[in-house]
């Protein structure tokens, strides 16, 4: 275990590096050491994108050149859009760095999946087997043991963590699932849009790539990995639906999940569920009411709240579930995954309260 | 048919009375003759309580006494808290006064379901066969006949326009239907709580009263009307899911409803049901993408926007719906039903454009 | 008078522009003719670019073609980029159409302070002495007679009205104004930009362009105006503080003016200035509080609020200004020139009140 | 210097002392060991009121008895309504502990201007002498040794930090002074009222209490203390104005301040006085640009952020300054106080950076 870990972040141009930075700024074992973003900010303070960081991180980008940055770090975050990870991932990897990729390029186990909704082909499906996803509270051991890490979209994050329990205990219709999903802006990144411009989007809510979103088979494959290969043989892999909303807010996912329970049961025993299986989990929260789990609650934290409501009338659970999209969606997950794999304490530098109001 | 209508707004200090009167200032064939609102502020201007309205509605707010407005209106529009209207519109009917109630007093047809879910007893059962439940586009005729309109929830409104045609038509499996409705905060009304204080409300998005709100019922109904008697004898009635969620915007409802088909079908022919179903509705826009379907497109008209999305991998339609919760969804629709039991053309009024941005 | 006004309206991608139909969709005069917009949207249905439109305005989109233009329609609005209108506004102009034009390129009387402030030389200084103001409360009869109409710029059109009573009076030391004005963002416009992406603008709060927003030498022209020209020969001309702020708002101005008087008075006093000033004005409304005036209560309507404030210990008033900078500050105005110019009421197709909220 | 302050905070239930909760909870040598909330709290949880803080601070709500509490803590932080603190700060004082009142009950040095603008009698004017203004980069050496910390009110801070430089160097005539002044809605406290219900506060804007609101006799006060007593003989006391206005934001203020410089100067002197006078301070960022001080950036941080334009047309200064008025508005900066009081580093358990976006 170092005793400081040298740092670099690929791609502080956007709110997920820029979050990234906001974190590390907190963590007590980590140098920031190198900072990437487009070639047009080289040069730059990292303030000059990120005006929250005036006074606090004073790094001067620099340009993307893997074996120099290799050279100067221990650690490479990388939040890039995708298809663009492919190949500084590979690189940073056979200069046996340990990686941790935000973007989309290395989720998908199935290359032939990637192609299917990213449309391009993945350049390095071998390092797909090298690759774990990262979500601590599912996969923690093999995280600990990885050298690159697949850090999980936001909407899949809060989907999975929501369905999870229930999935693993089979109490639930496979394909019966329902996703609706709601996100803060920021989620679209800070690319600028006609759709993303202020008074179109204020006082605005829409739905958007119903049934098309690029985050549905990455839950998909997500909840078919809890299902136990026994189950396996005797059913067919979950397929379900996911609609992801545009909200009026800067930061923050509330999810709605809907499925069928297999038997009746009654709302104590949902509860105890969720109770039961997140009980040592530093990061989720579980509450009586869907009214307590409000994206507003954990604004610049890590934690993942949830509740579940079950419906006797229909015999379906509905289960709220909220994350800030750039911490536990993104940045937070990542510096978890980065303490697993380096030996620190799972939640060093992440446990500041949220903002609120 | 009047060439001048005398009109009394009773409940100005509440937003949907507020929206009554704006739109009522913008119809050429009728009076605002008398508004009540809470005793406290009788003596008042109209735009004490509502500062939009200065210098368009010069009329003293006057305290409830039936008898003495039934002298001098000709209808009656009624936007009290829900079970104070019990009361008042029983008075009026009595008088002969033409009785539109925006509240839910008169809207569920069985008085059981009423003290069920509004746990309280309903005093005037027998108005409730006389009551017409005022959604135009399904019930126009009846409307056109009626002395007394109960105007449709804001939720059931869209939810019951956005479902209708595939009920009717019997391509959804009854039991499969899932809404998840967002609304803005005007529809919780004009009184203060915590939960709505601006810092409470503000970049943040919860779920409420899941499987539990009072719409749930009315929707029920709405749908169960549309399945003719022949079905009837041969199926169970509707029971369906219904989660509402408060999102930071002032008016406005985005409904996403899903349903399982009976059969397979594709996109083309689900758009196509939408658009023989409401051809000839001039309040209901039909749109080929979701993402045009969206609250802020009708801030202030009488629209409901609805598009509808066929998700072959899952055999579901997944449809989202639109409406300004405080026309279409309450004082729009009632000025419609207006016309329509008048004899006024349909639209007389309700032509302007929404706000945009 | 005509019985139907023909109307183009060039630059509809704008929010302007949106704003001109929107309005004048509500005006029982007018007939929309023609609608331009950018190249890339030639053959398209208005709605497709103004969502709010569908079903109300069903135009198609046509080039900006001068001669056949005027050959179609009586009166032209144009609310094209600064610059750009120079030179179709004097085309429609020697065509003898009405021109109103929502651009500064006809603003400023001294083609010399429009070329040092716009960087760009005025290549119609001839028309600028044709080019009446269109601020119908100081100007009403030179409007009345105009051919060519420069709506003023939202900011300037409520500093003017703010502080026209108080210069007109000679109660304020000329030199002592100060104007902090708080604007929505849709009077940047609807071009993207960094600064107005959601996340950047939402929960947030700037000036920008302190004493050098080309709104000032409007403001210090349109009040300098009120000085009669005995005054002139023995003052100095009005030199003043201008600080603009975005807002996240969608639509709306509020301007706090400050000046010194020249001696001291009481509260009453300075209210009935207001009151005597505006009397007669239908879309002026005078408050006896600031707190009653708020951008909020005018969304959508032509009202400009105002309220003045007078403070006994430095001498000064204060005065709260409001307007929706889309309507009164643009679309709105400039119908109400439309209706002078041809000899409508002035009201006309203007009277609709606000939406609240 | 303590290992490990024991600390408690009076007054729960409002913003300032849920900041102050959140706040201590990232300071490494503090040990919250008594909150107090109303009564009708008593013996819940922290999180019941603060749902930011489940999981991270869990502590019971206890009554407020001084002496009991006395005995368990060493300093004391009490954010009670004004004229509330009065007698627990005496109490706490009497006990010989540290405190740190965030109310406006001791900052005012002169009893008869308190009562003057509290309509209060104070009960301890003797106390006022012993009172310390918590305004560290004007005051450090005060607070040092001090036991009793009126923390500066929000808007006075950043207002005297914005005018400061100037006024200790006389670079202004000191009663040109205006200060325009914007405020997020947190800024209210969390008490509902109609102003403060999302729909009257959302896309609104407006002034309130002009040149009457109780921070104007706080700025004035701590302005003068900064002309040296040579000054004071030849001039009369600063006298200004002040606006504030409540915008749509949850926290922040940006304030605008306006002032006549005595004597011609240039753009790059007036920054220098900035970078010259702060350029120790920690919490202080001065930036070349008006365009760069917004309130966002800042969310949750304790720095104030300052910009300075000089206009040669008029002669003036405009300053532009923002805060969090909940961070170095309140909690933060009475952090930082106490921090001084203890021989902490000053910057203890502040350096986080603000959220963005």
């Amino acid at each position: 275990m170092p005793e400081q870990l040298r740092i670099a972040v690929i791609g502080a141009s956007g709110y997920t590096g820029g979050e990234l930075l906001r974190l590390l700024s907190l963590h007590p074992k980590v140098k920031i050491c190198q900072v990437v973003a487009s070639s047009k900010s080289e040069g730059l303070s990292v303030s000059a994108l990120l005006p929250n960081l005036a006074k606090i991180i004073d790094v001067q980008l620099s340009p993307l050149n893997v074996p120099n940055i290799a050279k100067e770090v221990d650690l490479v975050f990388l939040s890039l859009p995708h298809t663009q990870s492919l190949e500084p991932v590979a690189g940073f990897f056979s200069h046996k760095k340990l990686v941790i990729d935000l973007s989309a390029d290395y989720r998908l186990q199935n290359p032939q999946v990637y192609e299917q909704w990213y449309q391009t082909t993945h350049t390095h499906p071998d390092l797909l087997q090298k690759a774990v996803y990262g979500l601590p509270e599912l996969n923690r051991s093999a995280i600990r043991k990885s050298q690159l890490i697949a850090v999980p979209g936001c909407y899949p994050t809060v989907a999975i963590l929501q369905l999870a329990p229930f999935i693993a205990q089979h109490f639930i219709e496979p394909n019966s699932i329902i996703i609706d999903a709601k996100s803060g802006v920021s989620g679209a990144g800070r690319s600028t849009a006609l759709g993303f411009h202020f008074p179109e989007a204020h006082e605005a809510i829409h739905a958007y790539k119903i049934a098309t979103h690029r985050h549905l088979p990455e839950i998909e494959q997500g909840l078919n990995h809890l299902i136990s290969d026994s189950d396996k043989t005797t059913s067919s892999p979950i397929s379900l639906m996911f609609t992801p909303h545009l909200i009026p807010i800067n930061r923050g996912i509330l999810s709605t999940a809907y499925a069928k329970l297999k038997a009746a049961t009654e709302q104590a025993g949902i509860e105890n569920i969720y109770q039961q299986f997140y009980k040592d989990e530093p990061f989720i929260r579980v509450f009586p009411q869907a009214e307590s789990v409000n994206p507003r609650n954990m604004r610049g934290a890590n934690f993942c709240d949830l509740s579940c409501t079950y419906d006797p009338r229909t015999g379906h659970i509905i289960t709220s579930g909220a994350i800030d999209n750039l911490v536990k969606g993104a940045a937070g997950q990542a510096i978890q995954c980065m303490n697993l794999m380096v030996g620190f304490e799972e939640t060093l530098g992440l446990t500041g309260p949220g903002l609120f109001p």
